[in-house]
């Protein structure tokens, strides 16, 4: 049999209706609304809710034939299923089972739910691989229990980041290390009980490519009519954080020749960097203004000081610079600009993305090139293995939010490109080599991954 | 001897000194920095630091032969410089001792302090006046511990207002109705106890006129060289809330084309509305956006609300209602705008405000007729009897802020003037007849005082 054609029969394998059921157990652990997803998901990194829903997810797997599950020192979690070369790297798909304090049911776990459909399309096809293919689930991706996120997936890339990330705490003071060696110990006792087999997962270890499933979060596949997107970048991405001085005086008292009033002056820089943006007719520009504080916040006192933020994003860094320069020039006497992150843009493995370009028409899918505009864990993977992702659309791009949602024929339709490219990357146990070499890039392995910058206004740190 | 001449000798025993120590005496109840009043004044209404700040400055005068303390029931303290004449309404004067939760050691002080500091000043001048004079501390005047502020001056002139300002609860749920109560029951044993002579003080008793003295707190005077302000009007104010919705989303996911940015939105009609205000080139127009929310308030995620208050205060009602319907105007779809405070402007009695011109004139002040800015007892008094207002200039105009600061030669100038007024009003005793006969305004005694509009979002009630 042709590589390709069982990158065919694996795709076709996926059951639509296996995923759904896949994806409801999973959104059942911390749903608002018993019983539904539709009331949102609360599940954050590491919390009693989510090592249960990773238990779950393991379970289905862990007792058969042919898997094995680990977890590493950042608490991570593997699900395995072995391929004929033990020795040869394996390929990873997965995404993260956290969630924003109240998010949607599909961000992270569709990437989980995903991959594992991949398995039971793989056994139903009964197609056996050359390399071992695992899904794992990234630990503290949100960031919103534990800041900054991506914790996981950074730590796996640069080990040497887990030490400072242990000392991180939680609202109620509990450290991210105490929290990763109780769900270490939660996994292996369950995987002792159950008697699953079990299998060693260093950090670092090499990996022939990474590919990550996830839903776009943003509007553009929907309004395109796009089945799958095939992901180029992570685009650039850069936080400032504006502070503006005034002179606190009376509302009532004080005339406008006395004034030196913060929000007003606010307000025009905020307008006149909006209407640079807006000139700009750059539909890949991203310029919000998020957060916006002023002191005292008193409806008759004259504001002493405004703090306010801009996230802006695009993939030339050219458009950055500019639009961070025309920033700069705005500021009245006194304002000052704090950078809060500064992300350059990620491009993936443009091997990789023809990949998933092929798997797309070989099943005759919708699709087209994407950037995106979030931040995954293919971030920091990026600049260890091979790495890309597939989009799913998401219904009216809503996200972290209780509404986020995606038919389950688009989902299954990416789980389908997802199937096809994990078959094609882990070849058949014996059959042809794959179409996907990908380049030797040992020395990339132990790169560090750049530090994330902190927000002394405690940011959602999911971007 | 003439009553000119009487007045002119009473404004010039007015004692600087006297003066100074009567208003760092009174500093000392609530000083933040012990022994100074530079660190700022915390002395809440009807708090142990505000009845132990009444009772201090009630001892000086209780026992005096002549004066008589008394408190009503909205616990509005006066003591009594006794006239010849018991039987004719007194002339009243004073202003509140409560603060800001961190204030300044003048504002309402000062005219407390000024007007007891008349008291000294008549008794050395050996002046004895037809009419009792009596300095008032008003209850509540800056509503930071009780909404709506101006209560005990309210209650005064509406004494039916008083049950609704009973329920009112302070931050711990102590209501005012019991806090009054407990301010009543205090200065009763405080007075039987020291042997001060006594006299009721029914809400809504008959006043021949009242004479306020204040600082600025603005910084008009100071820049024109101004020792005392003739207070001609209380400007009108109207107070607005906006709101513009939006809808939440990514935003590094969310291109420009498919954004409902709420901020967006807000920061272009504020600038819209500031821009209008400074094309009227009217110094007099007061226009300020004091408080500003956005919800969720996160750095990626783009506003789904928007909230900002306009405080907008002008002399002439046309001025408001244009800028009121220039904002109606430029609302987005969805805006809206809920009018949280509409007070007309409040003119002051045109013949004590002459009065006072004379008193200036007569004694070599640099004086000029002011509008108020802010809020004062005097308003409500206005609608009851003629009633004006003095002001002092305040340094930076500079008020509700530990730096509040004027000269002691300033505040004893207004002082003076105060003297001069209060002299004239209350008549010698034995002389020709006071210059200033008031119209009969049997009418007005029981006007009600229009109803204090509440803002759900918790406003510094003071304006």
């Amino acid at each position: 049999m042709h590589a390709a054609d069982a990158n065919d029969r694996v795709a076709r394998a996926v059951d639509g209706g296996r995923l759904q059921a896949r994806l409801e157990g999973l959104a059942a652990f911390g749903a608002a609304v018993p019983g539904t997803h539709r009331g949102g998901v609360a599940r954050q990194a590491l919390t009693a809710q989510e090592l249960l829903a990773r238990r779950w997810l393991a379970a289905a797997f862990g007792g058969r034939p042919g898997y094995a599950v680990g977890i590493d020192e950042a608490a991570n979690v593997y699900i395995r299923r072995q391929g004929s070369d033990a020795g040869a790297p394996p390929v990873l798909t997965g995404s993260h089972a956290d969630t924003q304090p109240l998010g949607g049911w599909l961000d992270g776990a569709y990437g989980v739910a995903a991959g594992l459909e991949v398995f039971d399309a793989l056994d139903a096809a009964g197609v056996r691989t050359r390399r071992a293919i695992e899904t794992v689930m990234w630990t503290n991706e949100e960031g919103s229990r534990f800041a900054p996120g991506l914790m996981g997936s950074v730590a796996y890339v640069s080990p040497g980041r887990l030490a400072e990330f242990r000392d991180a705490r939680d609202a109620r003071g509990v450290t991210f290390g105490q929290a990763c060696a109780d769900a270490r110990e939660d996994f292996a006792t369950a995987a002792r009980t159950a008697g699953w087999q079990w299998f060693d997962t260093p950090l670092a270890r090499p990996l022939h490519a990474y590919i990550e499933a996830h839903i776009e979060q943003g509007p553009i596949m929907e309004a395109r009519g796009l089945q799958v997107g095939c992901v180029t970048a992570i685009q650039g991405v850069r936080w400032f954080r504006v502070t503006v001085p005034g002179r606190s005086a009376h509302a009532g008292t004080t005339p406008a020749s006395a004034r030196d009033d913060a929000q007003a002056k606010a307000i025009a820089l905020a307008h006149v960097l909006l209407d640079y943006g807006r000139a700009q007719e750059d539909d890949r520009l991203r310029l919000t203004i998020g957060r916006w504080q002023c002191r005292p916040d008193s409806i008759n006192t004259i504001a002493d000081q405004v703090v306010f933020t801009v996230d802006t994003r695009h993939p030339d860094a050219r458009v950055l610079d500019a639009l961070q320069a025309r920033l700069q020039a705005l500021l009245p006497p006194g304002a000052t600009v704090d950078t809060l992150q500064h992300k350059p843009t990620v491009a993936f493995d443009a091997g990789l993305v023809a990949l998933a370009r092929q798997a797309c028409r070989a099943l005759g899918l919708a699709h087209d090139d994407m950037l995106s505009g979030a931040f995954h864990d293919a971030m920091p993977l990026a600049g260890f293995c091979p790495t890309a992702m597939l989009f799913a659309p998401s219904i009216a791009g809503i996200s972290h939010h209780p509404e986020e949602h995606t038919g389950i024929e688009d989902l299954t339709a990416c789980t389908r490109a997802l199937a096809w490219c994990l078959a094609e990357l882990a070849g058949n146990a014996d059959a042809a080599p794959a179409l996907f070499t990908p380049p030797r890039k040992e020395s990339s392995r132990c790169k560090r991954y750049p530090a994330l910058r902190r927000s002394p206004i405690t940011a959602n740190p999911s971007a």
